[in-house]
């Protein structure tokens, strides 16, 4: 293998960055030449591509963001587009190629891997909403991101004694609700994967206040619903207490990647070469029991699912649930 | 002098307790006791008093927030709870107050002086607009906030391309839109002291889109309008553009404090101690070509206007009108 | 059982107070009393208890250090200040004791068990290096702390094309050096559980110039040598380059804890409450696979030992390895 | 004009980036090309250039160091070297220089003033040091990168009621332990511009304790001593206290600039431009009373020299000196 290529598609997130110059460094490590595409899989198509060397990716392992950029490009979905992407390669004497994204982005990967083209996936979400892997390069710095900006809104909520309920994002996917809520004390967590039950939170806040807290957090999953129709759904139950919504949003997604984010993420962007050098591909890379694992890509994405730490969510409903 | 006063009202900003424990520390510099109020002007009438001592405000100096609490009290305009402050404050012994805050804590503070109680003010609020100082407590902090959220929104922006339009706090005043965007590179900045004319913002973007800036900024004053109704108006009169809108929020708001707010807050606390000490009082405590200085409260409020760094703001208009 | 008591000994770590506060928090979620013990096992012989509430430990589970304050205690190596400190807690009609801390922590705790006294363990640590469990409390900070300061030295190192060596704690255990520097992407890493060989380091550095690279890190685990040391051995290698050292020493222990350390400690600290009303005592919480998990506190640590992830030290050697 | 260069030199200083960045912006703004000079003075002689535009440099503002790089170049106080400089510049059509760094830079730039060919300086270091203007970029993070890095430390001073001594950069001037001893409410400052009195600083550590401090923290400015020296010094007043010590070394440098440093840097940068246009040179950019303010850079150098803000110093010694 001489000459390999990679992308990043979908929904930036921090850490993507350090995969790419992990790929970049582990080529060099075995004399592969690694070839950038710009604007994912729409530059794969228009053969955007650049070079890629050591000396450019040195500084980028600790960039958030995604310097190969990303793009919506749902024509990917047309086989003819996924030849053109393959020949768009080949014309370059690239071999392989290292997609690293979301599910969205497995699955357009895996198009070219059906065709017998080499694949390898490396999971590049905020959400952590891959199937298989327990990890997902990202989801560690957004739910730090989420926690710092939780942190300041404790601070003004502490000050006047306010009930805030904060969104976070997660898509479908409620995981980055559930750490950063256990990890600011939150009165109550709302996400998709459990129900819903209004009362049972409003009832939460106020046993947080009969025990002395001076202010409330609630975190909601915007997979469960929006904050405005979360602040009405309250108000109906409880008319008296004033709540306040913030959406976090984007701040979520940048920034400099957490050391986790830069070793995991920089773990499975060398694996991904040693694993094309050793002929496997239709994998994905990924995290099991806190060590490296591979997955079928193809099979991987049919028949398993994620699911969030239920045994979190639970620690966090049994701490604000009190006896008194 | 043996006991003062010190309490905290309307919005929170962090190092107002920087300003606190400067004024306990400076107390026991001179001997003099200094007793904490609750929740601002309506701790004050009900007499919610607490003992501050050196240890206990140690490690205060770098938390966000007012751990004395702050709390609406529209009430305070009566000349009755006026009446009733200046009682609770004489049956303790307690004789001068500091308030720490915004105008209206100035206006609320102004009538305990009218009424021949001596009092002092300092100025904290993230807004900046206080007449007379050119810098108040929590502004430095709220504007390095937003940096680093506007910092990260960047990292998205650039991965897809995109443009985003950033609410700031700041109420009337345009100061933290104003230092962020500068601060950020922003392709245009909107605050309520200058004409709004969104086809130059539409200008603006584009002009750096074509200068090769992969991504653009815009940093709206809450004083200017909405999200919702700036990204109405950017399509009015560019459809094409695809715009995104965050509002910062509270975030701004919370969080450890700079190295400024604390050392202006440390500064200003201790000397409303001094001024104190050598009789003076219906003075605020203020920054004016970056030295302490002091101002009259009753005249500087009713005679004078805070001023946005119209400076500033022209810089931020040059650098993003280019020639080509 | 009815009340319990924490305590915290040996070096502070951060999300020690997550821990405490999730102790006192699932106490009252199961109606037990929490005592807090200050200054460790030397507040335990002098019967220093002061009540832990729900409301004080609110916003402790964002705070760094201890609050219940640590000491260096090697009296309690005797037998008498063992029995002195069951009774003094069998006088306050507490049934069983959480000791947070490293494994001399665990040593001075087990003897308790010994007595029959029912105790748990739960590891805060920043160095990672207790046996069996895959997770120390401070762990995840303390790399993030250090990789903060990693991050700054590389833009000075980077704007005079220099070379650094960065000495990171870790006592005896390379973790903290190789999360540190896989995450940096260092050019190369010093680690206890490997053998040492300078010339291979100097190599690693002039390969990654000659790749391009514009400066140059080297990580270096305390229990490896010192950086003037280290320094005196390069030169030796190579008189031509010239290099600096820094040891990062104590920042790495403090600031506000990680997502990761608050909802493991949070998790724990839980866990050992259930434990204990459970009626299983003499064991230490852990993580083992990214799961919770008990172990034995007598037999672990009698006859484990804790290895580093010598497949991350692995990866940053052959990613600094370079074909060319 | 047609045609600037801009370089760095000397230390590099969070900040220089955003002023390189506000030269090529309002460049852009006035149709003038500005041309980057790699690695300062030795590069012009070298003729070490390269173009520099919008696009490249959008980010640049939020970065640390300098991407122009920085060398020791003695050298240049060679006449032969300067007028090779001025040489490599008019060859390429260049007609005038901007200088960003500190004394030394300065004085390299003057020599080409006085040779007759236009320069602007801009102050950039972290010590505060230029005599005239009350500010240099990179100030204002190093102080809060000292805070951050002070306020650790104090987490597990406090854990283990420990005396930390932690000696700050600054080189002869004390700027930065001023600023940051009273932000994080040090028990005692030392700085070269105060007289030293071991006995004096012992007894605000012990005050501190007297009343209730549960740490003690000394900023010592490397003008002063070191730290092993200060150790040595303070146990021969007080055998009885273990005093620790760490020094804060490079990471006082790096790191993303704050917000009053990219801008001022990005006000001094845009005005730089504009003086040059104006057709004046053989100034320096700087700020006084907070406004923005030109100097003359020979007479200022020559006549002027920086102080400290000993109005914060006593600030801080009358706060530690209390009256019990």
């Amino acid at each position: 293998m001489k000459r390999i290529a990679v992308l990043t598609s979908g929904g930036d997130a921090p850490g993507m960055n350090a995969a790419i110059r992990a790929v970049v460094e582990q080529g060099a490590h075995h004399g592969i030449e690694v070839v950038g595409v710009n604007y994912g899989f729409k530059g794969l198509v228009e053969g955007n591509f650049r070079e890629l060397t050591v000396a450019y990716c040195q500084d980028k392992i600790r960039r958030g963001g995604t310097f190969l950029y990303s793009a919506r490009f749902p024509e990917f979905r047309e086989k003819e587009n996924q030849l053109k992407a393959i020949e768009q390669m080949k014309a370059k004497g690239i071999e392989a190629l290292v997609a690293i994204g979301g599910d969205g982005t497995f699955t357009g990967a895996l198009q070219l891997q059906k065709h017998g083209y080499p694949i390898i996936g490396i999971p590049g979400t905020i959400d952590n909403d891959i199937p298989g892997t327990e990890y997902t390069i990202g989801f560690d710095s957004a739910v730090n991101n989420a926690l710092d900006e939780i942190d300041k809104i404790s601070d003004t909520a502490s000050s006047h004694n306010r009930t805030f309920v904060v969104e976070v994002m997660g898509r479908h996917a409620g995981d980055i609700a559930v750490w950063a809520g256990v990890a600011t004390g939150a009165d109550a967590i709302a996400i998709p994967e459990a129900d819903f039950d209004m009362k049972d939170i409003v009832r939460r806040v106020h046993s947080g206040r009969a025990n002395g807290k001076d202010h409330s957090m609630i975190i909601l999953a915007e997979g469960v619903m929006g904050v405005d129709e979360f602040i009405h759904g309250f108000q109906k139950v409880d008319p008296g207490m004033s709540i306040r919504g913030i959406t976090l949003a984007h701040v979520q997604r940048g920034g400099s990647p957490s050391a986790r984010d830069r070793v995991f993420a920089t773990l499975m962007g060398a694996r991904a070469v040693d694993c094309l050098i050793n002929g496997q591909a239709g994998l994905f890379m990924g995290v099991k029991g806190e060590q490296f694992a591979t997955f079928d890509i193809i099979e991987t994405l049919e028949k398993k699912s994620h699911a969030v730490r239920q045994d979190l969510y639970q620690l966090n409903q049994d701490l604000t649930n009190k006896a008194n």
